[in-house]
């Protein structure tokens, strides 16, 4: 729906966290972050602890942040204004999407937030992360002081029991979204319930479903092209052609890396177009053929070489250079096309559980994998993605790791 | 991502209604069936009311549902099983969604219902609509006494009185969902919050989704196609032909239209390409260019006329002829894919609030009249969206009520 051309793309809005420290407010904001600024949202993170690391530094104790602690009180509010007052001068001059990445905890917090947004006319959702199952607050605790800056090079004991004393703190004051007239998502054990409420206008409810369908089992992406085509061999654009022999050639390959890699139960993607189909076939898996992974439609452009398009249509040949990203095949698609062609996929593949086989082409895959390795919208027409490689993606709580398999 | 090859559509799901008389359980049951069934789920609703007027009549006092009436109990106990047996055999046997409306308002109800499916291998989602919003309760009681068959002749106060005498035994055994085990949707306040739980796989999300974005208030849609362009003078399937003199003057005519009718705030959709660009302009108000509106694409034959399409693919031309639905043009879409295509914009269309004006093409129209008119997805391909009328559609409760204008 967001497009160019339409008021979808115009909406501003502030995104307030809410939660205990180690509930995955940070993980929250930067997968929202990332999975918006995809979708073409200018989106950016504001994380108070940040500012507080840069104006007081990492290495402060507990106790600074002990409500009872009246110096450290005025300093902590203090530095949550700063961030504040920094997000909302960059939303008002050039930003759509802001998220506030703090505990806000109390109520009169996050009033003083809604009246800041009010006043220069930004709507506020908030996100409370709450999470009543021990071991997972447990395991973020540990995670929290691996990768913190705050207990960089502390002892891990120390780190942990320090920690534990600054949730403690937040504990004591923390009030949950209560008020009825406020827009809010409540995520409550990672995803096992949602509550949103007042979720009003396009991009509330994208967020919403985005929320609805994270979670954290660990799992592996592959993406991979089809094999080599007779369309490739001369350089052709586009059109429906079978697999080359060196094609043929992958297919065996990679049924083979499948049949030693993957155990069931997983799934394997393909699109509507035969040379993705005969890539599959070897594997011997039931497949899904899914019509928004077909290649970018290069409308009138489709079956010629580059070099038959650069010939016939200069003009055309130059502004796709020129501008990739927005560039649209007369009678075809952009890549901003692609992407929002296939965002029910992101949709769909940050919901299964198994790890997932995407035999796909080079548009659609790099507008998936631009995601997926969070790189920026603008750099996804020009990523690597070549033939005959399979890209293997594996999600952690923040960033992706990647492997690439040359398989000939 | 349903597909005819893939395995979304072998979901089998059994959807329970929860909630009090006159919560909009019948109403969120009868939008569900229609959406899931415009989206290619083989979808039945099993409503206990239907059951119990054919088994006991449809005039029962209130006091056939007071919990200690015992023989009333044991006979409502009974037609709820009657359907609940109906519905496992249904869904067994050749069925895919199955949603049992019914007031399921205790405990015991519902576990008995999951027990029953369990055996049978089916999940259970339970959808519990919630009303705190007084008017809107009033409101639906007048309805229900208005549009139930139970009250069919009963003077309006008499059957006011008795309904709220029924609702008031419910009230007295309700016990709302409580359990984290179990999958469930409450929708409290018509949507003012959602809470869901345990959304499990493809299609609980896609519920919820439709779900979130559904609102009562009223407003209308006027869908029309791109006024006649120089293409549909020559019979020419697909293309990106400007307007025909002809099509310029429907042109002016809608914008007159649109100018008398639609009070702003109203919305404005075209497909991006040029002859409903150019049919709207006219209008002077703002659009959304939706690429998802775009027509069919006829792959292969695009640009050419059907006698042409006939003279070089007879078969083609036979296929499609023989099943419009599924067909899909060699390097295009069929009108499955169309729907699946759509289906974000349907999403839109119900979240919307103010009237929405849908400039688009026969095919892709078509699918969305389908949906919004309730016609089966069987017939979708042959629903008649003549050039030239608009098609003015106002949802109410129970249906949509439809005007053709015709303006040339």
């Amino acid at each position: 729906m967001p497009h160019r051309h339409g008021p979808a793309l115009n909406q501003r809005l502030v995104i307030a966290m809410v939660g205990l420290p180690a509930r995955g407010k940070t993980y929250t904001a930067r997968k929202l972050s990332r999975y918006l600024a995809w979708r073409g949202y200018k989106t950016k993170v504001f994380n108070v602890g940040n500012y507080r690391r840069d104006s007081v530094g990492a290495a402060v104790p507990a106790a600074f942040f002990d409500p009872a602690n009246e110096s450290a009180a005025a300093s902590r509010q203090k530095i949550a204004l700063e961030a504040l007052t920094d997000m909302l001068k960059w939303i008002r001059e050039s930003g759509q999407v802001a998220i506030y990445d703090a505990t806000n905890s109390t109520k009169m917090r996050r009033k003083r937030i809604r009246n800041r947004c009010a006043r220069v006319g930004v709507r506020v959702l908030f996100i409370e992360t709450i999470c009543n199952d021990k071991a997972i607050v447990e395991n973020n605790i540990i995670e929290t002081k691996l990768t913190s800056p705050d207990y960089k090079g502390v002892a891990s004991a120390k780190a942990v029991a320090d920690f534990r004393a600054r949730i403690a703190h937040y504990e004591h004051a923390y009030q949950t979204i209560t008020s009825e007239a406020i827009s809010y998502i409540k995520v409550i054990d990672v995803g096992r319930q949602v509550v949103s409420n007042r979720i009003q206008g396009y991009l509330m409810g994208q967020i919403v479903n985005f929320l609805m369908n994270l979670h954290i089992s660990s799992r592996k992406i592959y993406l991979t092209r089809h094999g080599q085509s007779l369309a490739n061999m001369k350089d052709i654009v586009g059109s429906d052609s079978d697999l080359s022999p060196l094609g043929k050639k992958y297919a065996e390959k990679l049924a083979e890396y499948v049949h030693t890699h993957l155990k069931p139960p997983y799934t394997v993607w393909t699109s509507t177009l035969k040379r993705t189909r005969q890539t599959a076939k070897a594997i011997g898996h039931s497949t899904m053929q899914i019509k928004a992974l077909d290649e970018i439609d290069a409308g009138i452009c489709d079956g010629l070489s580059y070099e038959e398009i650069e010939r016939r249509w200069p003009d055309e040949f130059a502004a796709r250079a020129t501008d990739k990203l927005h560039y649209r095949y007369p009678r075809g698609e952009s890549y901003d096309d692609v992407i929002e062609r296939v965002n029910p996929l992101i949709i769909e593949i940050e919901r299964q559980n198994f790890p997932l086989l995407v035999i796909g082409h080079q548009a659609v895959l790099r507008t998936l994998y631009a995601y997926l390795a969070d790189k920026p919208r603008s750099e996804a027409p020009h990523l690597e993605v070549p033939l005959h490689v399979i890209i293997e993606l594996t999600p952690k709580a923040y960033g992706c790791e990647e492997r690439r398999i040359s398989l000939l």
